[in-house]
């Protein structure tokens, strides 16, 4: 499937992602890491056209990484903050992205705190016949497409620069680890990863993985989903980790017994780090906790740590989703 | 009157606006409406040109307006914001505004709670000869001609998409609804639409429209404006019914005795628009109070309801508004 | 020394800046002036390159200021800010940087509360072999090298628009009053001012200028600094003041016993001007606290008050900054 094929066009989930769709996004991201490597970095792709940053929830990380995807694809940028928004004098949040609608804006990118929101918005846009884009960029503990596409654009071109895509997963084992319970990104990169033909095993106390949680997940990818409660069958033999963030308003809602304890039972360390593949990297969607989720010196160590690099990827796969949706005729 | 002969600095009030140069607006406003339903979107109208975007009120709605229309006409745009400057810190208005033109602010466009400090701005910079332009993007409960600008390319091009102009408002009946006293939407509206020749009927409770108001307003325009204290002798055989947006601090400021009183009594609905002409019109300069000044379904109407097209009208009147004053030698 | 021999990769601090360097920095502004003052107002310099300005201490002046100097060189600019930022979810200032590292940042415009943190992230970025520039926007109070570099700018393209240098400031004397022992300001000023081979007359009450000041400078420029307790001596013979601003935190600290006791010992009025050289000129930083470090009528006054074109300096003057590190191919 090459880009001209592509219909989507809203990136909400990536619960009915096909593995064709994943390969475009892959092979358009891989497009876009070498322009971003040569002199020029900017294409006039979306030259003339909007896209609005509508980040009702506050984040410098992914709305910087949106920016500047957007701004490297010639696009003009409008950001909304909330503080200062209607929002505050009683209108709705549809009527909001209405206004942005009538403004002349052509992508939404989309983050809020409830989970739906960016679905509710791209109905009301697709009833009105408006041909706007909707991008999820995190709506609450529900999915974090953009954050799971950069994932696996990190891990399939590590695996084959030139050329990354889904296969390269097949029959790897994955573990991810800390909060899978209120967690977008684990959400959506169970989806991409079990898609791809990877294991993908969880691992968390199970105030943060309950029994039920695998009932909350699509019985296709199934077969190929573990739960532990604790860290060693995770890590053993796995080729790569991924550390999850333990946010703050966790730590003191009695989910965990203490950081400490945590740490001890489920931080990655250099030594634990001992059962895994030989060539084993390590991931974090970011900002890290250090010393929490994962040692400051692995985070640190270039030769383990792919954090960076899902940084750099960020705006590569962010490029190419903005592409796809934005010259997409449907 | 082409663009070539415009010779307004700076835009602060509507109060001696001529017929001519509301055209002028009109024309311009509309060229640049097709600009924007093209493929290019942009032009390089005032490229190098800076437009600095001076909100000492926060908005979101007008600010991104303004951002976007200086951007199509391929203006760099800095962006002012109050919570973090100098004025904090002891600094004066007109010293913030001095600052920014030694910067090489070409055009200002400023927000700001208290009345007539856009034109306190325009004096300063007049007398320093400094060639920088002022538009007033809202003063206290003075003017907003930018608001009224864009209800006026709303009203003709609805009328006359390719050639919209003052004389086709001529002896049309227009309501303004709400809270006139505070409105610096309405003041702007009651000069330009008296301008056209239309008949401006305004209703509000009595303590939103005090019997001294009309004194407030220039006399020349007099006969052409009605006042009323009920809904229904505005609304018969209107031909478009504006209404206005109700600010929570009236709404608790014992102006009127309840949302739902109010409502009962000057909230619009598909009933009470029964006596207008049949093909009326609403308008609302946003944000709404869904069910208070207006009907839900009424606002989302398209039969009805203009407000998505005031949105729109909002971008191409603000870049005709930035480049007459951005390319006038005056 | 052209500018294609330039080889410093951050600006952190004045301390160690050769006369050589100060002139290209000097000459290269005078370049841009040029541009400005003309009718296209940008260069394509940095085109496709990203300025990532990392404000952790609000301001809008300098910010602005950079910002402005970046769009004219065509670059990308990312604006950071502190309040939404991951430093709030715990993440360091490192990582941070790191982050924005990883996004693709090309130069990092960096302002801190604490001395030493734009130094700190030049080492890391150093140490990963990045290649990332860093420009200190200030520091704690520590150093503001782009404030005296402008300042410096304004000084001698005073004495010679065409060809400013260096060299046009040996034995002119020059005062700076007030906040000396929190002005970073003050500590930058002292070392280019010093090195261009003017006399440096500082004069503020000894709270704000203890006695050990002098031990915290540099010792190569010691017979070019002098200290006064009283604002007469220094002013005696003047060529330039240089005026500092008085922090609101400092008023209220005991540093002084009430503003209007420090404006009658040390605030410039027109009156006292009069023992300084007959052509005296007087600067000040900005935002000015009117009739405490200076009298409105003197900082109103253009032929004796330079401010209006230290802010102007200060967009050529960046421009410069910008241009040479971020060229420079070490």
């Amino acid at each position: 499937m090459s880009t001209n094929t592509w219909t989507r066009r809203h990136i909400l989930s990536l619960m009915d992602f096909s593995a064709t769709e994943y390969n475009t996004v892959l092979q358009t991201a891989a497009g876009f890491q070498k322009v971003l490597s040569g002199r020029t970095k900017k294409v006039p792709a979306l030259q003339g056209r909007v896209v609005a940053n509508m980040f009702f929830e506050p984040s410098t990380r992914t709305r910087s990484s949106f920016e500047l995807a957007a701004k490297r694809l010639s696009a003009d940028i409008l950001n909304f903050s909330p503080g200062n928004s209607s929002l505050t004098k009683g209108e709705t949040i549809l009527d909001t992205a209405k206004t942005y609608l009538a403004m002349g804006a052509d992508i939404m990118v989309i983050r809020h705190k409830e989970a739906g929101v960016p679905q509710a918005i791209a109905n009301e846009m697709d009833r009105l016949n408006s041909g706007v884009r909707i991008l999820n960029a995190g709506d609450g503990l529900h999915q974090h497409p953009s954050q799971a596409l950069l994932d696996l654009f990190t891990l399939t071109s590590l695996l084959d620069r030139d050329n990354p895509r889904m296969e390269l997963l097949q029959g790897k084992k994955i573990a991810i680890v800390g909060d899978i319970l209120h967690s977008r990104v684990a959400r959506s990169n169970i989806y991409s990863l079990t898609t791809a033909g990877a294991e993908v095993h969880l691992a968390a106390p199970p105030t943060l993985l309950p029994k039920e949680f695998l009932k909350l997940i699509d019985k296709e990818n199934q077969d190929k989903l573990f739960v532990h409660w604790e860290l060693d069958p995770a890590l053993e033999g796995a080729d790569f980790v991924m550390a999850l963030r333990l946010q703050k308003e966790r730590m003191t809602a009695n989910f965990i017994p203490s950081l400490r304890e945590y740490h001890n039972l489920f931080g990655i360390t250099r030594d634990r780090l001992k059962i895994c593949q030989s060539d084993v990297k390590i991931m974090h969607p970011g900002p890290t906790n250090r010393g929490v989720e994962i040692t400051s010196d692995l985070m640190d160590d270039p030769d383990l740590s792919l954090i960076s690099q899902q940084v750099t990827s960020g705006v590569s796969t962010r490029m190419a989703l903005l592409y796809l949706i934005g010259i997409s005729d449907s």
